[in-house]
């Protein structure tokens, strides 16, 4: 059996990712592709749904920046092995809302803490188990943010939601410099609409033989 | 004011090191030394006691041995910013049963992970604040579990305590090792009583000008 491709949808928030993979697996299935799985962290994991609610309690505001990353890639680890892994060898195609990278962007810029340290506890984390590609849906933060206030009341808020624009611009500029010195990382424009963005992708994975 | 010193014990389990900790006091008391503090993680931080009960959950048989590496230094790393680091601010000697050395002993070797990597998340956990001085009590691993044997029924056991004593061995040896390649840690021979054990290590904290 040929083993899985793992690819993994980044961007900041507000980009589209969640409506994106949605469309994408609509469209996958149109053209007849039905080995795939999609997940997004914790993915009902039960380890890491129990390290997610450490991490998200509203009442843990002791939590220090260092505590936060550790818990995040300890999650990842878990998620990884108990669900991405086992997919890939079962040979499926795995899309992933978010993977390393998003940590690099907000546990590194958003905490602080220089991304290379971020990089090697994730490193550890994944032992070398990097999605095959990853699509950074790009939009400028006063979109990406507009896009989440428009959301409310649909999503639910909590520890970590609770920032401004120059924030989003931090996390949209730090995505963008992975992208520029990673050949793994490939750039959508998130400012089309959601069909268009699924096209591109759609057009991406063919191109790069994911499917 | 002068900051703190901070020393660690480490050991094999059944080295004696609480008991010994707690013999440690009753001096440093009976000296008129008051401003210490002694802990060992998770040391009643609520956070590092969430991220605990994670760990030792006996109904999480699926923890990965990196998940729970990772947990483990996301832990201690809260312990250390809620709890040690002010203690030390505050110029407190602080003593804490077991450190980073039990995660390279006991993660490293227990769970087969090479060490540099265990100390890579470590060192991001602890950032820079090594303890100034490891005491390490030493015993075979034969007259150590035999202790703790004799000890069942006063002890907790949960999903860590499973170990034979070829184990033991292993976790002695790398104690062992850390201690031939450092000069933070300095060696006392835990066959003794834990009267002899104490005047040791009491020897050695005003030698080294701990105290």
């Amino acid at each position: 059996m040929t083993y899985g491709k793992f690819i993994s949808i980044e961007g900041p928030d507000g980009a589209g990712k969640t409506s994106v993979v949605k469309a994408l697996v609509a469209k996958l299935e149109a053209d007849g592709i039905t080995d795939f799985m999609t997940t997004r962290e914790p993915g009902g994991i039960k380890i890491s749904e129990q390290i997610r609610n450490v991490i998200l309690d509203v009442e843990n505001t002791e939590m220090d920046a260092r505590t936060e990353a550790l818990l995040f890639a300890a999650a990842r680890r878990q998620h990884l092995v108990e669900k991405i892994l086992p997919a890939l060898e079962a040979g499926k195609l795995v899309i992933c809302d978010r993977f390393v990278d998003s940590s690099l962007a907000y546990q590194g810029v958003a905490r602080n803490i220089p991304t290379d340290l971020i990089w090697e506890i994730n490193q550890f984390a994944i032992d070398n188990h990097l999605p095959d590609l990853t699509i950074l849906i790009d939009v400028p933060a006063e979109i990406g943010l507009e896009r989440i206030n428009q959301a409310k009341g649909q999503r639910q808020y909590d520890r970590l939601d609770r920032e401004g624009v120059s924030f989003h611009n931090l996390v949209r500029d730090a995505f963008l410099s992975f992208e520029a010195s990673s050949d793994r990382i490939v750039l959508v424009d998130g400012t089309q609409t959601i069909d268009e963005i699924t096209e591109k992708i759609y057009h991406i994975l063919k191109e790069k033989q994911m499917i």
